[in-house]
C-alpha cells in the first residue's frame, strides 16, 4: 500500500485525481498505475484499470488468479467490474468512497448474485493519508 | 449497429466472445471495437471500453460528453461504469444479458442513485442477429 500511496501523490503532483493503484502475485509487484483519465484523454484510466491492464499485459494472461490488488481509495463500479473479471484474489483499499464507490456502497459490485468473482476484500489500509490526498488535491482545486 | 454487428461477427472468427462497439459523434464514427480480452491478454478490453478509449483518443478528449455509443450486447457491470464517466449522451444496445448485464439487469448502475451521469437507453437494435452471433460461437466451443 506504501507505493500506492506514492503513486496516489504523484498523480495529484500532475494535476489528477490523488488515487494509485498496485497488483502484487506472491509478494511482488507485477504492475501498478495512477489516476490518468486528463493526461491520457481517458475516462477509463482510472488507477485500478491502469494496474490491471499493465499487470495483464506483464504476465501475459488475460485473469490475473492468484493477484492482489491495492488501491488508496474504493474501486468505483467499473473498476470493481473490472477487478471481478480479471479474477483478482484479494482487494485492499484505503479510504471508502461513499458518494462513487461500488463495493462497500452503491451498487456494492460484489455482492450482487450476477457477479461471477468476489475477491476478499479488505479495507481502511492507510486509510487516513489516502483521505488526505484527496481532501487536499480538491481543496487546491477551489482554492 | 450495422458496423458493430460486424465488429462482433469478426470477433467471433478471432476466436473471442462475439460483441461489437461503436462510438458515434453528429451521426459519424469516432470510435470502435470489438472484445479483445485474450488476444489483447487485458481482461478490460471489452467491446465498450476498447470502442469509448478509442473515441476520446481521435477527439483528444477525457469526456464523450454528445457522443452516442452502440453495442451488440448488453454492457456489464464495469461498461456502464465506464459509459457513465465517459459521459456518453444515449446509449443502444442490441441483446440483453440476464447473466452478466449491468444495465437492464444485475447492478443496473444507471438506476444507482450515486451513479453520476445516465445516459438515455435504448434497447432491441439488432438484438436477433446479436444473439444468434453469441449462441453460434458459445455452441461452436462446446462442440
Amino acid at each position: 500500500m506504501r507505493r500506492a500511496l506514492d503513486l496516489a501523490a504523484a498523480a495529484a503532483a500532475a494535476g489528477e485525481v490523488p488515487v494509485g493503484a498496485v497488483v502484487t502475485f506472491e509478494g511482488r509487484i507485477v504492475g501498478e498505475g495512477a489516476n490518468a483519465t486528463r493526461s491520457r484523454n481517458d475516462p477509463t484510466a482510472h488507477a485500478e484499470i491502469v494496474a490491471i491492464r499493465a499487470a495483464a499485459l506483464a504476465l501475459g494472461v488475460d485473469r490475473l488468479g492468484g493477484c492482489d490488488l491495492w488501491v488508496t481509495l474504493e474501486p468505483c463500479a467499473m473498476c470493481a467490474g473490472a477487478i471481478a473479471h480479471a479474477r483478482i484474489a484479494r482487494l485492499y483499499f484505503g479510504a471508502g468512497d461513499p458518494k462513487g464507490g461500488g463495493v462497500a456502497h452503491g451498487p456494492r459490485i460484489f455482492s450482487q448474485p450476477t457477479t461471477h468473482h468476489r475477491p476478499e476484500v479488505h479495507d481502511g489500509l492507510g486509510e487516513g493519508e489516502a483521505s488526505r490526498l484527496l481532501v487536499d488535491f480538491f481543496a487546491a482545486r477551489r482554492g
